[in-house]
């Protein structure tokens, strides 16, 4: 039984404000609430339905999950996806991550302004394939705890490390031994180009690519190939964010093998 | 003006039902309409704000396009995107396109069953950069004239060839030294293994992977190595259809070079 109160703080989760203030987040959805449960987040609550929670009381009770039994009207009532789910959670905000020490000798992924919440589940879970443990994200990125970044991110969230930082200074701050790869336009062939197997990949923003301030702190120009036969006006922008990052990640890994 | 029947009219093509009685499509925003108007599709119709229709009246003019100047609050009323877009246009849906002759000789996307929009118009984008010019797709896949779709593909729908196909029939009627290339988790690591730079490339649905009637039709089981540290119960379900495709094309395409 779901009280009013509890709608209403499941409906402010879905707000940066609140998540700021309560520093919870929430998650729906089987395959992704599995991977919450069994990773380091801390569940606050489990809102389910009677079946969900018979096939999952064991995980429950051994790591002592408070949970609300609900009715699929309930769920409709809570619920932001569009085919019915049997589960959403509370989760703590941890505190901000430190990027592990790890990471310097391996690719760090560098997000400038990525806005749209899908880009950055995706790139997230294309880190996790990839076994990226570090994504920065400049201020300006959407926040990781936005509803619709937890839900693409289809449970990756649990494994890659996310931090918000102001870029400039962060890049600034590095070893100048670190190369840091953006792409551009002009930028040479990613595919015959020579790749350091540790280094920060810059994503531009979708609308943008790569801000004024950041620029500047690239040393490498790359560049996906076209193929394309027909020239078009406009055609070096027309890969999205996401799909540049996973053809840039897997020619770096490709190379590490 | 708007008469309460265009708005109808625009809001039925929504619907698949109705694309197919009127053989229309809707396409919205300043790049994709321009990428519209620059192609071989045939316009029905514009309706646009005054500052559009001033910018484009030289294109229209020259195609003998009819077109309709509204207010930004009429726009309010037909638009389907969260950002105010200056430009609506009604176009005409081409008869089945004919996959190209030269087509055999390249690489084909075949698309079982993809059933989101945005990863249909994810692809179609990829196939343009790549210059691959013809995508078949089973007739379960989402509809190529979903809105979603054809915003999806920023315009690249313009400069690629969809067909949509039965898949099992389909890939029995090709030669058979035509290799069919499939992503399984225990396929060859696509990175060393040997790939003729023409042949299909073969594309699962994101639920269920390749069905089981086309499964039987592949000849070369293929993967995308994982550089997870962490082994996941189900890793080799977690890349996106559109990423999985961004990487496989990528691949074909640098032993092009």
């Amino acid at each position: 039984m779901l009280s009013r109160k509890q709608v209403k703080h499941i409906h402010s989760l879905r707000q940066k404000k609140f998540r700021e203030i309560h520093r919870q987040f929430l998650a729906e959805g089987s395959k992704l609430v599995t991977e919450i449960l069994e990773s380091q987040y801390k569940v606050v609550t489990v809102y389910a339905l009677a079946d969900w929670l018979n096939r999952n009381e064991n995980i429950l009770h051994s790591k002592n999950i408070p949970f609300t039994e609900i009715s699929k009207g309930e769920m409709d009532r809570i619920t932001a996806l569009s085919s019915p789910s049997p589960v959403l959670v509370i989760a703590e905000i941890p505190a901000t991550p430190i990027i592990p020490a790890t990471a310097i000798h391996d690719i760090i992924l560098v997000l400038d302004d990525i806005k749209d919440p899908g880009n950055l589940g995706t790139i997230i879970r294309i880190a996790d394939w990839f076994g990226i443990e570090s994504i920065i994200c400049s201020e300006n990125t959407v926040d990781l705890y936005n509803p619709k970044v937890i839900q693409a991110t289809m449970g990756s969230v649990a494994r890659v490390s996310v931090a918000y930082l102001n870029l400039p200074e962060f890049l600034s701050s590095l070893d100048p031994v670190i190369k840091i790869y953006g792409t551009f336009p002009e930028g040479e062939n990613i595919y015959s180009v020579k790749l350091d197997p540790k280094g920060i990949i810059l994503i531009g923003s979708e609308s943008s690519g790569i801000s004024p301030e950041v620029v500047s702190k690239v040393t490498d120009k790359i560049s996906i190939p076209s193929y394309a036969t027909v020239t078009v006006r406009d055609h070096a922008e027309s890969l999205n964010a996401s799909i540049a990052t996973a053809i840039v990640c897997s020619e770096f890994r490709r190379r590490k093998r």
